[in-house]
C-alpha cells in the first residue's frame, strides 16, 4: 500500500511550466494555486523568469530549497519526460502530468506513458496524469485545476476521477449552486492514471479523517478483485458511489474513443460493484443526487419510508419510483396516524403517503407542515421520510425552516429527503432548509434514487 | 360526440358565488377571471352586490342578459345543486363546479355527484369538477384558474387533467420558469371528472387549430377502448402524452386516496397506451420534459440519432441511455465525417458520437461548434441531433444563438435537442437558443427521454 498523500494533500508544490502569461495553461494552472490560499508553499518553476505572480521563480525543480512533495508538469508533450527526470533526481514525492496527447492520441502515445512510468518506478515517485483537468484539495487550499471553481469550501465528499475534462464540467456545475452545492472537499482528477489508481485513493479515503462519503468517475478499474474486496470493507464507514459510463453495449462502444479506455465486460463490474455495496450511479445526474444525500442526511436505521405529502399525485409517483428501486412504505403505528389525524377532516384518514393538502385549509400552512411532519417524522417504525411539497403562495408560510430545523433535532438520525415543487416559495424553502442536513430535489425520481442510496447504506441482520 | 367548446372555448362567463372579496374562492376566482383579457362577456352572480370588481352583478344566472355558455360554480357544497338546477333553467351550455368535497370525501359525496350529473343531462348542460384548480385558456382569455400562472400567453400543447390540486402546481411550476417555457395554451382541470372526460377532449383538441400536442393527467380512464381506439387516431397528427401515476402495484395503491379514483388494471392500460402510440411518461417530469421536446422541436423523419458532444463522458451517458430507451447512433456518412474531421486532429477520428472538445483547442469555440454541429446536422443518414455541450468560459463564445439558428435554418425539419452542462456559460446559452425550437434539459436522461418519445412519432414503413 502507498501512501499518496504527497499527491492529495502536499505541504510543498512545484509548479513546472508556471508561466508568466495568463492565457497559457501554466499561467491559468498556477495562478489557480496561488489565488487559492494554499497552506504550504508554493514555488513556480520557470527559467525564463525571476518570479511568477510575486512568488520567486526557480530554473528547475532541484533548486527548491526543499523536498517538493508535489509538482505539477504543464510543459508541451515533448518536454514531459525531461521534467519526470527532473523530478525524480530532485526526489519529489508526486508528479502530476498535465500536460495531454499521450495514450488518448494514439500509440506512441501509450509507450511515451509506459516510459514516464518506468522512469518514475525505481525512486516510487507517485504520479498522475497525463491529460487531466488537475486536483483540488479545500482543506489544504489546494486549487491546483484549470477551472477555478466558484464558492470553494471544505466538505464531507472526496473524488476520485478518470477523465479529461468532464470533472471540470462536473465540478463547475455542482459547486456554482447557490444552494444545495455538492460539499466537495476533494477532488483528484488522474486522466489517463498511468500510475496511482482507485485502490490507492481508496486507502487514502479510508483513514482520512476529513472524507465522510467517496465518489469515483471510473472508465476502467485496474484490478477489480482487490478493488471490490477493499470497497466492501469501506463502505460500512464510508459509502461509496461510482459513475462508469458505458454500462450497456452502445455506451460501453462509446467509451473507446476517450481517454484510451477499452471497452470492458461491464456485466461483470456490475455485479461487482452490486456484491460490494456500492450505489452505481446510472449518470451524471444520479451520481451528483446520490452523494448529495449521503453527504448531507445522516445514515438510516432501516429502510422503511414514510411520505408526507402535499400532492397526492406526487406521492403516488414517489411510491411508483420507490417500487422501481426496491423501497417500501413504512407501516404507521396507530399513534403517528392519530397524531397525523388533527391536522385532517374526518372523511379523510390519515395514511402513508400522509397526503395533508387538505390540512392547509383546515389548520393553515405553518399548523399543518408543523403537527402533521413532525407526527410522521417522529413514527417508530419508519426510518426515513420523503416529503413531497408544493409550494404555491397559499401553501407558504415564513416559519419553513424552523419547522425543519425542529423536526431535524427532535429524529437527528433520521433521513430527510425533500422534493419542493410547483410555486414561487420553491427557492426561499430551499434555502431555509439549507444546514439543516435535507437534500432537496426539483422531482420525485432523484429523491427517491437518494433515498434507495441511503438505504443501501444499511447493515443487513 | 358532444361538442365541449362552450366548456374550453366559452364566449360567454357567469360566476356564480363571485365575491367581492378577495380572500374568499369565489373572489380568487373571479379576479384571475376579470384581470384575463377575457374575449367574451364576464358575468359575477352575487344577489348580495351590484358589482363586483367593477361588473355589473346579476342576482342570478336567469337574469343575465345573453345565453350563457360556461358557469362557474363557487359555493358552499350545500349550494351546488340548486346552482345547477338554476342553469339547467337558465340554458346554460357548460357548468364548472369548482367547490371540494364531493366523491373525494365520502359516499354521500360520491351520491351528489350522480345526482349533479342526472339532473344536468337532460338538458345536456356539460359538466367539469367537482373539486378542481379551474381551467385555462390563454387562446381566449379564460383564466378560470385558483391560480394565476404566470407569464401567460398562448402556445401548442392542450392539457387536460383529473385533479384536485396537482395541476395548479405543475402549471405554476413550468409557467414561471424564465426560458424553455412549457407552451400552455389550454388546460382544462376537470377534478373528479363526474362528465366531460378525456375522450370529449380528445375529439375537441383533435380539431382544435391551436392544439398541436396533447397532453393528460389521468387517474382512471371510462371508456378505454374507443379512448385507445381515438387516439390511436389522433396521435398521429396530434402527440399524445400521458401521465397516470400508480403504474406499480404500490402507487396503485396509493392512488386511491386523491379525488376518488380505485385502483385500476394499470398493465392492460400500460400495453393499449403503448399500442395506440401514445408517450406515458414515467412521472411529472418526464411529463413536461415530453412535452416540451414536442412541442418545441419538428417531428423526425426517422429514428437515427447523431450525437454531438463536447465531453466524452456526457456522449457516453448518452448512448447509455439511448440503449436503455431504444434509440440506435446513425451510421454517419463519408461526407459528414470528412467535414466534421477538419476541426480534429489526425489522430482523434470523427465518429458518432462526434467528441469536438479538442477542437475547441484547435479551431476555437465558436468554429469548432459552427463547422463540426454543421456537418453532423447535414447528415442525410441521422433523422435527430443530440448536442451535448460543455460550458465552461474557455469553450463559451458570443455567437452560440446565432450558429443554431443558422444550423435549424439550413435542416428546419430536423429536431435537434440539447443538454448543457457545467459552467458559466449554461444561462446565456439556454437563453441564445429560445424561440429556435431546440428544447434543452440538464441531463442526459431526460434529454434521450425527449428524443425517444420525438421518434415514437415517427410513422413506420
Amino acid at each position: 500500500m502507498r501512501d499518496i498523500s504527497p499527491l492529495v494533500a502536499p505541504k510543498s508544490i512545484a509548479v513546472i511550466g508556471a508561466s508568466t502569461d495568463p492565457s497559457k495553461s501554466g499561467g491559468v494552472l498556477f495562478g489557480n494555486l496561488a489565488g487559492g490560499n494554499f497552506d504550504g508553499t508554493l514555488y513556480p518553476i520557470n527559467p525564463r523568469a525571476d518570479s511568477v505572480l510575486g512568488l520567486a521563480a526557480f530554473p528547475e525543480v532541484a533548486a527548491v530549497p526543499e523536498r517538493v512533495d508535489l509538482a505539477y508538469i504543464v510543459l508541451p508533450r515533448q518536454h514531459v519526460r525531461s521534467a519526470i527526470e527532473q523530478c525524480v533526481a530532485a526526489d519529489v514525492r508526486a508528479a502530476c502530468i498535465v500536460t495531454a496527447g499521450f495514450s488518448e492520441v494514439d500509440a506512441a502515445g501509450r509507450e511515451a506513458e509506459d516510459e514516464l512510468r518506468s522512469i518514475a518506478a525505481p525512486s516510487g515517485m507517485l504520479l498522475a496524469g497525463p491529460n487531466t483537468i488537475g486536483m483540488v484539495n479545500a482543506e489544504c487550499g489546494m486549487m491546483g485545476s484549470f477551472i477555478n471553481f466558484p464558492r470553494w469550501e471544505n466538505g464531507a465528499i472526496s473524488l476520485f476521477t478518470q477523465t479529461g475534462i468532464f470533472t471540470g464540467a462536473l465540478m463547475l456545475q455542482v459547486m456554482s449552486q447557490d444552494v444545495q452545492r455538492l460539499p466537495i472537499g476533494k477532488s483528484i482528477d488522474v486522466g489517463n492514471k498511468i500510475d496511482v489508481d482507485e485502490l490507492d485513493f481508496l486507502e487514502y479515503a479510508a483513514t482520512d479523517p476529513a472524507t465522510e462519503v467517496i465518489g469515483f468517475y471510473l472508465e476502467s478499474i485496474r484490478d477489480p478483485d482487490r478493488f471490490f474486496a477493499r470497497a466492501a470493507e469501506v463502505r460500512h464507514a464510508k459509502p461509496i458511489v461510482i459513475l462508469r459510463p458505458g454500462r450497456t453495449e452502445a455506451g460501453s462502444k462509446a467509451s473507446g474513443f476517450h481517454t484510451g479506455s477499452p471497452p470492458a465486460d461491464d456485466i461483470a463490474l456490475d455485479g461487482a460493484m452490486r456484491e460490494a455495496g456500492i450505489w452505481r450511479a446510472e449518470d451524471e445526474d444520479d451520481f451528483v443526487g446520490v452523494l448529495r444525500a449521503l453527504a448531507l442526511a445522516p445514515r438510516p436505521k432501516g429502510k422503511r419510508v414514510a411520505v408526507a405529502t402535499t400532492s397526492g399525485a406526487l406521492g403516488v409517483m414517489a411510491c411508483d419510483h420507490m417500487s422501481d428501486f426496491g423501497l417500501a412504505l413504512a407501516p404507521l403505528t396507530r399513534q403517528t396516524l392519530d397524531a397525523a389525524q388533527t391536522i385532517l377532516p374526518d372523511w379523510l384518514p390519515a395514511e402513508n403517503p400522509f397526503d395533508f393538502w387538505i390540512g392547509i385549509d383546515v389548520k393553515g400552512p405553518l399548523d399543518s407542515h408543523r403537527i402533521g411532519l413532525d407526527a410522521i417524522m417522529s413514527d417508530v417504525e419508519s426510518d426515513m421520510l420523503l416529503c413531497t411539497l408544493l409550494a404555491p403562495p397559499n401553501a407558504d408560510f415564513p416559519e419553513f425552516g424552523e419547522v425543519f430545523r425542529d423536526i431535524r433535532e427532535r429524529n437527528s438520525d433520521k433521513p430527510v429527503v425533500m422534493v419542493i415543487y410547483g410555486g414561487p416559495a420553491r427557492d426561499r424553502w430551499t434555502k431555509a432548509v439549507e444546514g439543516l442536513g435535507i437534500p432537496v430535489y426539483a422531482a420525485t425520481r432523484p429523491a427517491v434514487r437518494a433515498l434507495a442510496a441511503l438505504a443501501s447504506t444499511v447493515e443487513q441482520g
